[in-house]
């Protein structure tokens, strides 16, 4: 058993976290903080979990790595540029599934989040939160940063085909769609107001994502060309699942089932990753509450451009799931602990 | 005055029909039909209805004919072949939104729906049901042939584009989203079933939908170059709304602005089509139970591309309200005339 | 013609007012008042409606009586206890959807609203904004007080029963589901944040909701015995309606269709309020959008309740569509005027 | 490990059946039954579950008799009636969630379910599958009769009051409000067809459900006095969850107070009801995919009736988790085992 904290422990997050690792066999919550709700109980909180009694807790870096191995951080970009180093320093493992250290390169943090980042050394250090891809690194990282979800279902889906040479990298065109649980629990906008995202579905961030150089930097890890990415996210009327459709452009005449076949090829032995049969088009409803990922490709009839489809839960391979697996990746356990419940269908 | 008939009464476009005719003061619906509930009245059907005592009756054409100068067809596929050339030999004027005439191109017909057209002279004859580009053939038309909902999202999106040759029309990249209404009434799939559909996204038709040709249609009359498109829809769950994201690829570094003023200049007198001021982007709940249509247009940062978003209702501009404002032209109205009710906002 | 004033016209109820007046054929919206965006067009906060290039303006109780003949009061409880006086002593007749001025008896102000009404006298002038049951009044009042929304379906439900003494007065179960529009459009409360309200159902206000001393008044009115009224709202996941569901004892042994003729009497001549045929029961999908109120009544097999159902537009027949019936009494129209056109079905 | 067969694996109750006890670490699933996909495996008919392999098989009661232990059957009513006694006769316990058994009183079918009960006997000895309220007979249970949604909520609210002798058995009034998924997944009726419900409530069944008779049962059980129970169910545009009100009379002026005492002293030690703190009214959403039920009660200001709200998931504990816990108290395990994961919220 280890000692985990969760910082930021009632957002959507923050919550998905404390379900999963709830009945985690190895882990042991030991200590959950909140900004909003200091000195209640969970269970007040969240009154569907009335048999979690623990206090939320502030913030307190030194009570935290006194008392845990592994913090998983789930609060806003940002917020978390201060507390990473201090945890680290006092030997706590830390995955953050906010943008502080997503990004490799310091530059883009002025750009994209509008401040300068204070330990470009971190995000040399940090690694991917992605296991299909990273899991020999994050065996022994310190720090994971987690990916934001459209990233996650982004990577999974296209970082086969570019690494495989199957797609041209500068032509990918990518179109999300999200449930409105993206958008957190303490954003109170009039854009997620029920009566406002209910029956409606609309463009937003067009051409400008914050999730948009995060997958960038992914993809050109894979090759040398240069990358190009179209995106734009869309909300639709649904609470969670993010559902990405890629219009690609295969090298060399490359068919649909080529394609497939380097997708099968790189998650043949994958657990969460799972690659649809042809003419099967993946449902985000398989994903929720799940730490799974579908995906399925075909091909465009008038222009042979390849369509490949990734549908996952925003709040689960695209967050806290992500963070269980990777945390079992450090712990050195089966991947899937604590992660093996399918999705309630319907 | 005229008399009209709606063939097709009780599907979702009927009953749009019906609702939107009701109050419609140069039009008295004289002749309301339906497959499955002959013999009884709309209000015993749609309860909704109370006031509209009037009996369902059998498909006659003679009686059509003699009683109604325009038929108004909202039935499947195929099923208008035959009833058309009989209304139209006695003289009665049509608006099909069956895909029956919609393809120039009669071979498209075995390829697309399974079946050799038998009236490819009627083919040529039919107009597009859209009167912000065909008004001056539709006022004098027999036979309107009203568009698909994708169709109509698209080429109102693209056209201008195309024509004024500001985009490759051989790059379009076509992403749609679409509420569960446009499934029709009559299809009880186990996909449409409200448990499926709820809480869900996923992809259909991939690379290969029935909408699909008529939009090359419409795009390749306007160049000389080759359209090529490809498109996947999507089913999100809301009851009405199309949503249709568009990358495109400028011609000669052409700017989002330039884009814009194109569709500005195209559409500055529609009462129907609005373009949206820079960073403001279409819902489809904006549109629902009404014909109007929301355009707008950005960049995308990464490639450049331009990103280009098509807002309406599949039930309103892309049927019902389509066919209700080609009536109009038909009768020399204006084109608002009974169309005038803005969206139930929220 | 005359020249209207909406004050707080950016409210779902506000807006549901421009939607409606906005091709009314006798009024002119002269005065378009917003707290939150004075100075902004409504085209540039609602851009659904692009026509509507009108300004906000501050609330300026002397510009809207020298412009306006009647003044639309939609702002939430208490606001317009101000306003109304001034109104009203300009000349300029308001109808009041607020709860300013709904109860007659001023001591249950500080009971339910807690504040002392400055104006006791304006509570005994005030008339109810039903006008199926108080249209003599409200054709001459200077100040109509239009109803909750839960309590516009509670009367044209039950009153006809407590008139004719078919029911126990003091014995009345009234069960509401309300969508979520209801909250109105500016209390951001976590409750409505779309992932909360999604996909769930449960109760607020059990046994004390502010709609209780308002239909207490209204039933009690009609019979010397002591009313009594059980009630429970409910919120679920839908945007627009009311349906409220009523078990009650029928006196001496009535039977449904007892109490059916009593409200097929009641209600036979007018246009807004359908009893439907017995066993056909109401959804508020019929009614979004419209005016319309739908009933049903049916006995309970095992303990001989009548159970009655009302379903209405908690924006419509409940708001903003009880308004504008209530200015064409006032005006001396056909209370249809503005208001034909039926729900957007499905 | 014990082997199970789910005769109807492919219904909403079955999929759920599988979900739980995939995970279950004393059941293998040894028979998976099908009518409409014999021969298919699970994950052709659930792309969701891409690792469940088995093939489904016809109907075979030798075979099931022969390979399993348990039987847990989901199919619609009356399809049960000749399979139990084959399977009890062969040693196989069964639990049968169909109404096949429900009733105690045999004369009870040929009135609610219109066919002669083939089996009096098997009335007489099944045990109703609730199992905070049967467990000791459950124990050693040939055939548990689960029940149906509704009366799980019910009994589960009512039974401690009725019991204690704290309200009028005689003047119940329960109002209740269910997802859609309650309708199964077989029943394509144009009512659950998305468009038709979304965005829509309504009642149904009114005054005469079939529920009603097995609610007045398990109450009557309780009390010398005659029950009587007024019951209205309704339909919510929700997937999952059942919510239900009950407005009773307390005896004696009984507080509600002493009815929240007679609730915690029943249902202290059960790991699967919880009562919620005064002024805290449960959510449906709390319950999703879970075999909890939440109840909370309080006053009505008008009557002084007591208000009673219980929540829970219609296929967890109304169905398929009610399931997984009696085969749990029949195989002498910990009532939770399978059963731990809360909901994932939002």
């Amino acid at each position: 058993m280890v000692n985990v904290a969760i910082i930021g422990a009632t957002g959507y997050g923050g919550v998905e976290l404390i379900r999963l690792l709830g009945s985690h066999p190895e882990v042991n919550l030991a200590y959950l903080h909140s900004e909003s709700y200091v000195g209640q109980r969970v269970c007040d909180v969240c009154p569907h979990l009335p048999w979690v009694k623990a206090e939320l807790r502030p913030l307190d870096p030194e009570a935290v790595a006194r008392e845990c191995q592994y913090a998983l951080l789930s609060v806003p970009a940002g917020k978390t540029l201060e507390l990473v180093p201090k945890l680290l320093d006092q030997g706590v493992r830390v995955i953050d599934v906010s943008p502080s250290f997503r990004l490799r390169d310091p530059t883009l943090y002025p750009e994209w989040y509008k401040f300068e980042h204070p330990h470009p050394e971190l995000l040399a250090e940090a690694v991917t939160g992605i296991p299909e891809w990273h899991r020999e690194r994050i065996v022994s990282a310190r720090l994971v940063a987690a990916t934001g979800c459209y990233t996650a279902a982004a990577l999974l889906a296209l970082a086969p085909l570019v690494a495989d040479g199957l797609i041209e990298p500068a032509d990918i065109v990518l179109d999300g769609k999200t449930g409105v649980s993206g958008a957190g629990r303490t954003s109170l906008k009039l854009a997620y107001h029920y009566p406002e995202a209910d029956e409606d579905a609309s463009a937003y961030s067009v051409g400008g994502h914050r999730h948009l150089p995060e997958m960038l930097q992914g993809l050109q890890a894979l090759t040398p060309s240069k990358v190009g990415l179209a995106f734009a996210p869309h909300l639709v009327p649904m609470t969670r699942g993010i559902l990405l459709t890629a219009y690609l452009a295969p090298t060399g005449g490359a068919a649909a089932e080529t394609l497939r076949a380097s997708l099968a090829r790189r998650y043949q032995d994958e657990l969460f990753v799972h690659l649809l049969p042809s003419g099967v088009w993946p449902h985000t409803k398989w994903t929720a509450g799940t730490n799974h990922c579908f995906l399925a490709v075909g091909t465009d009839r008038s222009t042979g451009r390849a369509v490949l489809v990734s549908a996952l839960d925003n709040l689960g391979k695209g967050m806290a799931g992500q963070m269980v697996q990777c945390l079992n990746v450090m712990l050195g356990l089966p991947e899937t602990t604590g992660l093996g419940m399918p999705a309630a269908y319907p």
